[in-house]
């Protein structure tokens, strides 16, 4: 019996979330059956972090336990034979016996993408938000460096358990523009419940001069939910979940960081 | 009673191509359908080609005759509130009253993109066809030029009606390389039934060495069709229908062309 560490990624389209909820179809659910025709017999795979209805994966890292006669590679391989179309294991490696994706984790890292067009694209609808009229890049910016650093995050939703921190830290917030999209990416210890997709909704209204820079500075000092408007979910991807300081350091991350232990939901 | 000329996208994955077939699902269907809530009560919508199950569009090209009392931007938005997710209008303008989008059109643009992965990528696979190894962009390039030109493509599709001409003129041919995708990008005179699919695949199979330019060479002048293997429809895009030179010329065409009249399909 192995411990394995397993990357996975998924179009969050179809799916009502990560987690497993009773017979909704979710990402969870859907890759404790993929295991259990590899005579998995656990109770419930670990994961790094919930993702809401719609939102995608490129790098969601599970754990789970297996006796298994083949190599890792062999593993991901059977796996994604019993997975479907919207599913896949990217990367399998044998980790130690108490390894927990959630707990171990360093930072997340989630990218948001949107693009600016009057009308809507069918082709790009599945992976993006419209907005309309273009946000000013020079806001988006500085909007971006009001959110980085440590916050009290309480106005941009409620802590994952009862009575739980919402203080975060975001190691990066950055705006990257393509053609008529802008693309967002965020690496903070861990995220509340929709966090990004409201920093995101924010951020935007800034861009397009609706809020100001000090309404959105005001909004990380407020102590309750403020209930701000969401991006849609489509946008979203959890990028990557960090276990190692070598690869925070070359995205300027500089101090040392300790697992943060937080509860995390993107 | 105006003649419109609209230019429409759409995600082909949940229609079963582009030409009215009886109760399936396709995007002439679905836009006629549309067109009927604003009392338009033509027989059939004209169109510049047809796109096959599965295949995108960023600029198919379609006309029909209404009485609309508004601008034509207006007329673009009342159609988009009567059509599904995944298709919209991206420009209405009005046209001569015998504009054929079909005759008139000059050449179209189709791209087509894979990308290079072990293991399938479900965020990319919608899109893209996944191909492993990747293959070698010298090869891709000589695969390319090989068929550009004007050639007797009978090897690559059957006339779309019975005793039609199969030769096309492809004016360019070119692949472009990011990251682990390469992208396809072929204008023609017209095309036929799944050309480009046939046409990427055999490249893929010179990228990989399965397959020698001089056999691809000789393949463009096979006069039946050899039935090669087809490359996956969610990978090809229509991505624009020219009429006029003026667009044509700074892509690198330089003789005057007249209007094909060819019958087209990607």
């Amino acid at each position: 019996m192995e411990r394995y560490q397993v990357k996975i990624a998924y179009d969050g389209t179809n799916f009502q979330g990560f987690q497993r909820q009773g017979s909704r179809r979710t990402v969870q659910s859907v890759v404790e059956e993929a295991l259990r025709s590899l005579n998995w017999q656990q109770r419930a795979i670990l994961y790094a972090g919930r993702t809401d209805t719609g939102v995608h994966a490129a790098g969601q890292v599970i754990a789970f336990d297996l006796d298994w006669a083949h190599t890792p590679n062999e593993l991901g391989r059977a796996l994604n034979a019993n997975l479907p179309e919207d599913v896949a294991v990217r990367e399998v490696t044998i980790a130690s016996s108490n390894f927990h994706p959630r707990y171990a984790a360093l930072a997340r890292c989630y990218r948001y993408r949107l693009y600016c067009q009057a009308e809507r694209d069918p082709l790009r609808g599945r992976y993006a938000w419209r907005v309309y009229p273009p946000p000013d890049g020079d806001l988006l910016g500085q909007a971006a460096r009001t959110v980085a650093g440590t916050h009290d995050f309480a106005a941009f939703g409620s802590p994952l358990s009862p009575g739980g921190s919402t203080v975060r830290t975001v190691f990066s917030a950055k705006w990257e523009q393509a053609g008529d999209e802008w693309r967002f990416e965020i690496v903070a210890n861990a995220f509340l419940y929709r966090m990004v997709r409201r920093i995101v909704f924010l951020q935007v209204q800034v861009g397009q001069q609706r809020l100001s820079i000090d309404a959105l500075a005001a909004a990380l000092q407020a102590p309750a939910p403020l209930k701000p408007g969401l991006a849609c979910p489509g946008g979203l991807v959890l990028e990557r979940v960090y276990y190692s300081l070598d690869r925070l350091l070359p995205e300027g991350l500089a101090k040392p960081l300790n697992a943060s232990g937080e509860e995390d939901c993107g």
